[in-house]
């Protein structure tokens, strides 16, 4: 596809690293691919970490994306789940920005609200938005969804700055 | 050294993360290196996770290390340094433990223990034990001697397991 952008979106989890990627060029938005991340669930932290970092390398290796969009995590209430999902955001974004990519990270509000139109947007909202957006995706499920919609809301929000560098990665 | 372990500490923060080496053959225990990886503090987030990432990547190339041990983090009580310290964490696990080495976690009250024989040791009683225990180690900055402090720690913890995975290593 010439002068298009592939962005990989990634939802960030311990247990479920949620990733799709789609190619953007001008207004249009087409699905790529998509998929979740599950480390083995009895294996130490670092182990789980490192199925992180590898999982999302080989994706990066596979789709060759030219951005990465990550949500940004909310400060959980519970300081335990906070350090958790830091620590798996913390190989994710590694794995992405040591491969090259430029790293965008959106607020969870502006996501949804660059899909549903309303920051207040529930799961089901953005599932039906990426399905009607992105419909050779199929079913997603949720945390595909997720990163799906980070994917399509850095695609709204590329400034005249993404613009120029796609035009230098396509010659 | 004949049947000895090499093992790597490692004191993760995102704008500082010490590192230490050392040897271990039955009691003896020999300082290898140590130092400290500063990202760039310009930088965006995930290009300074990266920096940890590839940092932790060379020097595990450069001393070829057994195990490596991190210390356990505390859950701050702000939980946006959590979260912070927790990414830094998981980009400093992901690395050592994707390059195939067993990570050990210890408390910070079971690594002052093991050290000075008291959990509730200061900054300044463990530089000065690992003065005392690594005399090459010449003068040692506070992260520097917080990674040093978890290897001495992961030495004095290694169990019959650890020794015959050494027995291993050295044919």
């Amino acid at each position: 596809m010439p002068d298009s952008v592939r962005i990989l979106g990634v939802d960030p989890g311990l247990r479920r690293m949620g990733w799709g990627v789609i190619d953007v060029a001008g207004p249009r938005l087409s699905w790529v691919a998509h998929g979740v991340i599950s480390p083995d669930v009895d294996a130490e932290l670092a182990r789980r970490l490192a199925e992180l970092s590898t999982g999302i390398g080989k994706i990066v290796e596979e789709y060759k994306p030219t951005v990465a969009a990550v949500e940004e995590t909310f400060v959980n209430v519970n300081p335990r789940s906070t350090l958790l999902l830091g620590q798996a955001r913390g190989a994710a974004l590694a794995a992405l920005a040591s491969r090259g990519l430029a790293v965008s990270e959106f607020a969870a509000r502006k996501i949804k609200q660059s899909l549903v139109g309303t920051g207040a947007a529930d799961k089901d909202q953005i599932a039906f938005m990426i399905k009607r957006l992105l419909p050779k995706a199929g079913n997603v499920t949720a945390d595909a969804a997720d990163a799906l919609a980070a994917a399509v809301c850095c695609a709204h929000h590329m400034g005249p700055e993404l613009s120029m560098k796609l035009r230098v990665v396509n010659g």
